[in-house]
């Protein structure tokens, strides 16, 4: 049973991560972080000792790995602890550790996290990869202690899983700043928005996308489109974006 | 006092509209559409009577045309009441109106409407624009039965607001298929990324989108970028969007 965590990481991911551990009941024994600032906030958060050295490590019975993907190979060739240790990444294959452990695996939260915002995890999915069946179990029960919905997802469909999220998102929050700076411009207020954008996100719900979908796009209504592309004239990126959206709308809508 | 209601249009938003009107207390007394097929679907679920022709529009306190914008002149053109008459569209001044009526306005509600999706109107702001202060205190004492956001927004205002709408609706929900259609390919399920399109939509009620944009584009990590767009390798509309949207993200987020 996994009882004790080393937290190695300090970011969005890894914040959360521990504050989740702990209010479900189990031991952040440790966090590491390269930066001593970042180190000892999270461990202050956390209320647990920290290290900036991967070689002081101690024991556990996970070692849950959350750094920045292009640091990942650097940090884990320098583990030596005798456990299992996970990584929470969506674009990075599960063997990628088995160079380094005897146990590993992959503990992949699919949600989008901020510092200084604290997550629900109840209903997030945890997805979950293991060198072993026992790891599998143990990981499994982990992941319910923090959430209802747990599921086996193998590295190429985590992949994939990664990439629809950073559109549905990363790529959603990208259109939410460029309609709160449009507004901006004109002094309207962003909260305007919100009812908007609330009811588009429910919609999804309990409907498919697709049939959710309207606006002059679906038709390719020109007197508007035209209207909207003359007003985005100074804005050269938003108008590309304008253009390949509505495009990009109108073929998916139209071939259904 | 605005009780009596002519509603011209059978669309998403004349539908909803009408919905709305009558569980509010107002009487809608007729619909017009020029499919009959329409206005007699409208008509059966507004319980009112119906005309598929213009010139047959009842007397009322207020008609109000929501009909496609590439129609609307056309209509107004032949609407021969002595009532007030407002348009509900995003991107058309109130201007337009005024060669055809002597009390005349804009009640638009900014919402995305679908017919078999009812919208609570409680807290959709509506915005409004009038011929005078007379004809804007009606629509605004109208208004509030519906909504307790009621404003006055006139139509350069509105324009811009419309288009905002469409980056933070219509954009995004192309956003949520786009993702839908990575899973379907995978045979993944699209209830997994329901609890990150929450959050995401939920974050910008208490943050500003920019404080709140996460994922590989802000740092622009180009190994995770790369292997997203290795991925997209055969859907050249979707690695187009991906590259605009991670640049758009990037040079947005790091210029604050």
């Amino acid at each position: 049973m996994i009882q004790k965590i080393v937290l190695v990481g300090s970011g969005n991911l890894a914040t959360q991560l521990g504050k989740a551990f702990r209010k479900n009941g189990l031991d952040v024994v440790q966090v590491y972080s390269r930066s001593e600032k970042a180190a000892k906030a999270l461990a202050h958060v956390l209320e647990c000792p920290y290290t900036t050295k991967l070689d002081e490590l101690v024991q556990c019975d996970l070692c849950v790995v959350s750094v920045k993907d292009d640091a990942l190979e650097t940090v884990l060739r320098q583990i030596q602890l005798e456990t299992t240790v996970v990584h929470t990444a969506g674009s990075i294959p599960m063997e990628l550790l088995s160079g380094y452990f005897e146990k590993f695996g992959v503990f992949y939260p699919l949600q989008t996290f901020s510092k200084q915002r604290d997550v629900d995890f109840s209903n997030i999915p945890i997805c979950l990869e293991a060198s072993s069946d026992d790891v599998f179990s143990d990981l499994q029960a982990l992941g319910k202690k923090l959430s209802t919905s747990v599921q086996p997802v193998n590295s190429e469909e985590r992949k994939v899983l990664h990439l629809a999220a950073v559109f549905t998102c990363n790529f959603v929050n990208h259109c939410y700043r460029i309609g709160d700076s449009m507004l901006e411009e004109k002094g309207l207020r962003f909260d305007l928005l919100k009812p908007l954008i609330q009811e588009t996100a429910q919609k999804v719900m309990g409907m498919k996308p697709i049939d959710a979908q309207t606006g002059p796009a679906v038709r390719m209504d020109e007197t508007i489109i035209n209207k909207h592309l003359d007003l985005l004239a100074d804005h050269s990126r938003q108008k590309a974006i304008y253009q390949l959206m509505t495009e990009s709308i109108y073929k998916t809508q139209n071939t259904k």
